[in-house]
C-alpha cells in the first residue's frame, strides 16, 4: 500500500487554515536567504505559495553573498524583538564563510519554526515539548495517521543528518521503537536494512535501497530526493520494492509535501508558545 | 581476553597524580549531597578516597532532606563564583520533590564535572569539546587502550539513560560506528546481540545477557551492576560467555573503575576550561 502524503498534508492543511482563520491575529513567517542559490529559490518559492494558501503572511529577507554576518545578527535580533513576526527561518545551505550555527541560535527558540536552536534540541532530547524540524514531525505524522505502531519495532534509519536522523532517533526512541542508525561508514547495510520493520532513508542517493535489502512486510519511509538527468529519485527502488512491503511512501508525494505542512503546523505552534509565555 | 579496567584506571591514575602535582594551584571537587541515601554514602567516599589519593581536595556539602530548594540553588551559585572549586557534582539520585534538572542546570557548565547540564548535552551532540559523563568516558578510554577499533563497527547499547547509554551513542556515532539502542521495550533482544560486533549493556539486571545471545569473537562491555543476597553481578553471565567473546569486562574490576578515574580527569578538565575561558 502507498502511503499518500500529498493526501494526509492536504488533509492537514484543511485544518491548519481552518484554525488560523479562526485567530484575531495574522501569523507571519520570516525566510531570510543568504547569497543565490537555485535549489533555495525553488523551497522558498514553496514556502511562500504554502502561506498564502493557508493565510499566513510571508515575509522575504534577502541578503547579498557578501552581507557582514554583523548585519544578519542585528536582522535576526529585530525579527525576534518584532510582534508582528511568529516564525523565523534562514533557508539553508548558506556559504561556511558564515557561522551558520551561531546565527541559527540567535533566533528565540519560540519562533525557531525549522527546530534547529539548541535549546530546541536539548527540549527533545529531555522529552520538553520545544519546537521540532519538520521532516521528522512529517514522518511521525505519516505513521501515526496510517496507524503504524512504532512501540518495540525495529526501526534503522540511514543518515545521520542534524535536520532529520538524529531528531527522529530520538523522536522514536522516545516512543519505545528499537532504534538503528546507519550512514555512509556502515559495513553490510544490507543486514541492518532487512531486519527493520521500519526502514527510514535519508540519504539523497538514488536508489540504493533495493528489493532484497528490504524486509517482507515491512514499512519503508523515502526521505531522499535526487535529481539526475532531470528525473527525481528517490532512495528506494520504488517499482521493485513496492510489492514486497506493507507500506511504502513515493518520491515525489510522499514525505516531500509533509515537511512543507508541517512547516506551516509550527508557525501554529509557535504563535502559540509566544501567546502562552507573555 | 578479560579488559583489566582497574589496570588501566591504575595507570591513568599515575599520569593524573602527576600532572596534578605539576600545577601551581590546588584543584578541588564539590560534592553536593542531599539526603540521606546508602548506596550515595558509597559512591561518596570512594570520590573522596580518590581525591586524597591523587592530590584533589574533597569538599562534601550536605543537605537533610527538608532543606528549601532555594537554599540550595544559592549554594551551587556560590560554587560557581567561588575560584577554589574547580568541579561540583550533586550527588543522585536525589528526592523527586526538587528539580533536579533545574539545580544540574544552575551548575556552571565548565565545572560541571558529571556532563549533565544541557550545555555540555549539547555540545557532545555538536560535536564541540565539553564535559562528557564519566561511565560513556571511561567505556570509550578503554576501547582506546585495547586497541579496538569501532569505525564501521555494529554496536549495540542496552539501555537508554541520559548517564550512560544516550551520550555514549552520540560518542560512538560520532566516531562512525552503527549504533543500535535496545531497552526494556526491545523485541527479540537476541537478534541485536547477536548481531553486535560490540555489546555494551546498561541495564543493572543480573546476567540478562547469556551465552547464546552474542556474537563469536566480539566485544562486551558491562556497565550493569547489581547486588543480589550481598553478591555483585554484571548484566553478562561473565563465566559463561568469556569463552566466546573476544573481549570482556569484568564486574566489579571492569567498567566500574575507569568511571571514578575519569570524574578526577573531568575535574582536571574543568580547570583548563576556566583557566582558558579566564
Amino acid at each position: 500500500m502507498i502511503i499518500n502524503g500529498k493526501e494526509v498534508a492536504l488533509r492537514i492543511s484543511n485544518k491548519i487554515k481552518k484554525e488560523i482563520k479562526s485567530l484575531n491575529e495574522k501569523l507571519t513567517l520570516c525566510v531570510i536567504e543568504i547569497g543565490e542559490n537555485e535549489a533555495s529559490k525553488i523551497y522558498i518559492n514553496q514556502k511562500e505559495k504554502k502561506c498564502n494558501e493557508l493565510g499566513i503572511n510571508f515575509k522575504l529577507i534577502k541578503f547579498n553573498e557578501n552581507e557582514l554576518e554583523s548585519n544578519i545578527e542585528k536582522e535576526i535580533i529585530n525579527l525576534n524583538r518584532d510582534s508582528n513576526i511568529t516564525g523565523i527561518i534562514i533557508q539553508l545551505p548558506v556559504s561556511n564563510k558564515y557561522n551558520i550555527n551561531k546565527l541559527i541560535n540567535l533566533i528565540d527558540p519560540n519562533k525557531d519554526v525549522d527546530g534547529l536552536t539548541d535549546e530546541n534540541k536539548i527540549k527533545l532530547l529531555n522529552e520538553e515539548k520545544g519546537l521540532i524540524p519538520c521532516t521528522p514531525l512529517g514522518i511521525i505524522e505519516l505513521l501515526k495517521v496510517y496507524n503504524i505502531k512504532v512501540k518495540g519495532k525495529s526501526i534503522s534509519i540511514i543518515g545521520r543528518s542534524d535536520l532529520v536522523s538524529k531528531p527522529l532517533f530520538h523522536m522514536l526512541l522516545n516512543m519505545d521503537a528499537t532504534v538503528t542508525m546507519c550512514h555512509s561508514k556502515t559495513k553490510n547495510l544490507k543486514s541492518f536494512t532487512k531486519n527493520a520493520d521500519i526502514l527510514i532513508s535519508a540519504t539523497g542517493k538514488p536508489h540504493i535501497i533495493k528489493k532484497d535489502m528490504v524486509k517482507d512486510n515491512s514499512i519503508i519511509i523515502d526521505v531522499g530526493i535526487s535529481r539526475v538527468n532531470n528525473i527525481l529519485y528517490g532512495d528506494v527502488d520504488f517499482n521493485n520494492v513496492k510489492d514486497k512491503v506493507k507500506y511504502i511512501t513515493p518520491v515525489p508525494g510522499g514525505v516531500g509535501p509533509m515537511t512543507i505542512i508541517m512547516l506551516m503546523k509550527n508557525v501554529l505552534e509557535a504563535y502559540k508558545k509566544q501567546k502562552n509565555s507573555k
